[in-house]
């Protein structure tokens, strides 16, 4: 059946036409269905650890839009979590955690992934269960580099300054940090393929905040170190890498790591990138333009469509939906790319 | 004179070697003699418009190091408090404006930059008098993107979304805005390099927020009529851009805007720009290596050195010196670099 899916053809290396679609944070605060769910459900960690309430809201965004892909409701977070650090999300500020030090990173277990994010693995096999036998499920876990960056400051920056320093004042405990990261990594990438994930996506939201350098040691080689260790453990395996903010480097980090295909953050040329990435692309519609007008949103697909017909492409954003994003405005995106 | 400085020699496309040096945010709080004026001098913008304070500052740290290119010391948003919006800067919270409205633009007055900005004209000539004579004097401004990303959502942010929603719902208001603060800057920048300015750069730190149709539009666009605008009053003016973030973009941005050098951000891969970008070229160590291990200073010194040996290039940061970069670092890494 796997092979019949659209988005796994394209992960392939074939061309579908009209590309098949989905929405980074497409089960979210932008549709009403979602936000009843998100009042019943507790806490943002209850949503994403009661199989009950995350299948629904991974769903949703399916039975309204019929996307080609399901991407499992989770969170980046829910790894440093299971390692034994305090995470919490706290209404209107984002997530908070204690930050960690060097001297914290011995406490760190990676024994627990499998205990630990057992509701996760519940709700990727329910999913495949209940999904149109169509629609591509996709795992996904946050890359070592952006989850460390959270790890490292205890909630979201501005710059990834906290991380930085690590990077460039004590880059070793930065890279015990990232073994730690891989390792738990690989075996939470497993475990949602064995659950029934048909492919898995890496997010790397903060790639871009290092420099070269720092880049290749905190970026690519971890990443690299995940496609292998997957690949070993589950034979072909499909991984999409998303280092956003790479801009010019994302053709070396496409060869060096081995991802099967790459996502495209909005700033990113989709001429340039059909021109000079060697893998299956997907994006790259910059999500602000859904909150514009017609003339726009059609602007924006029609450059990314125009610059990746004939190459195997899954149309998507750039970056997550927001929470502001008409219904109207995803629904004429996707009559747009369907239409060819 | 002019032609026997350094940094001149390099944006008319020689290779001097060692590369003149200069860092963004030169003059600022790592500095003790910076911040004991800064308490003494009233507002942030009290000074900038003073300009017995906006001179020591700026000469502060060409006294201390010896710097090749003095910028003066002034801020991107005394354009908009020109043009009559109100800006105030308030200790620890960064800049505060009104948010602009469509309806407000027509109140925007580019004639008052001459009057309105007349202690920064002072501030410039006074420094090119006092200035050691080998010591490049550069201008600036904001660029018209950046500019507008505060003007309309009244205080930096996160992901520039409310410019952004100007430029994919009112495109044509945006328009507006720009052709404004175009005049404005031509005006601005004409007027510094009529008191004594060498050169200019233009500041766009949020071009990399927009998509590639929007970068188009309001940051390649914008730019080309500043450069033009400034070269049919000042034929021969040397313009430096700085599209923080353009990534892959970078040299087309130089190619259709007619800049004459570009300042690099940290994320770019210095071999990459020597080989992309075809002219004279600024940056980029990424200014939180300063906080790192002298073996990570001196790796990322070393990185940039290697790439542009025997290119016209002058070392710089990658974005500007943080207040917690010490001494020492800066110290370190212009021995390094003046060691070639």
């Amino acid at each position: 059946m796997t092979q019949q899916r659209s988005l796994m053809k394209v992960l392939s290396g074939e061309a579908v036409w009209p590309p098949p679609v989905w929405f980074m944070r497409q089960a979210g605060r932008y549709l009403p269905e979602y936000r009843a769910v998100r009042a019943d459900a507790g806490s943002f960690l209850d949503l994403c650890y009661t199989p009950k309430f995350a299948v629904e809201v991974t769903l949703q965004p399916i039975r309204r839009f019929g996307f080609d892909a399901s991407i499992l409701f989770s969170d980046i977070l829910v790894v440093p979590h299971a390692l034994g650090r305090d995470v919490r999300f706290e209404v209107g500020e984002g997530p908070r955690l204690d930050p960690i030090s060097e001297a914290d990173l011995s406490s760190l277990n990676v024994g627990r992934i499998a205990s630990h994010l057992a509701p996760v693995f519940e709700t990727v096999s329910t999913l495949r269960a209940r999904l149109p036998a169509e629609t591509t499920l996709l795992g996904f876990c946050g890359a070592p580099w952006t989850v460390a960056t959270y790890m490292i400051a205890g909630r979201g920056t501005d710059d990834q300054g906290p991380a930085k320093h690590w990077a460039y004042a004590k880059p070793e405990a930065l890279d015990r940090l990232m073994d730690i990261l891989v390792e738990a990594s690989v075996d939470y990438l497993c475990r949602q393929l064995d659950a029934g994930a048909d492919a898995v996506q890496l997010f790397d939201t903060w790639a871009g905040s290092l420099d070269v350098r720092a880049f290749e040691r905190f970026v690519v080689g971890p990443t690299q170190r995940i496609v292998a260790g997957v690949r070993a453990r589950k034979p072909g395996a499909k991984i999409i890498g998303f280092p956003r903010g790479a801009g010019s480097r994302l053709p070396d980090f496409v060869r060096k790591t081995g991802v099967d295909a790459v996502s495209l953050d909005w700033s990113l040329d989709p001429v340039w990138a059909a021109g000079a990435v060697p893998v299956p692309t997907q994006g790259n519609l910059d999500p602000i333009r859904l909150l514009g007008s017609n003339e726009g949103i059609d602007a924006g697909v029609d450059a990314i469509m125009n610059a990746f017909r004939g190459k195997p492409h899954i149309f998507n954003l750039g970056h997550g939906i927001t929470p502001e994003a008409p219904i109207s405005a995803v629904e004429r995106v996707l009559a747009r790319v369907r239409a060819g």
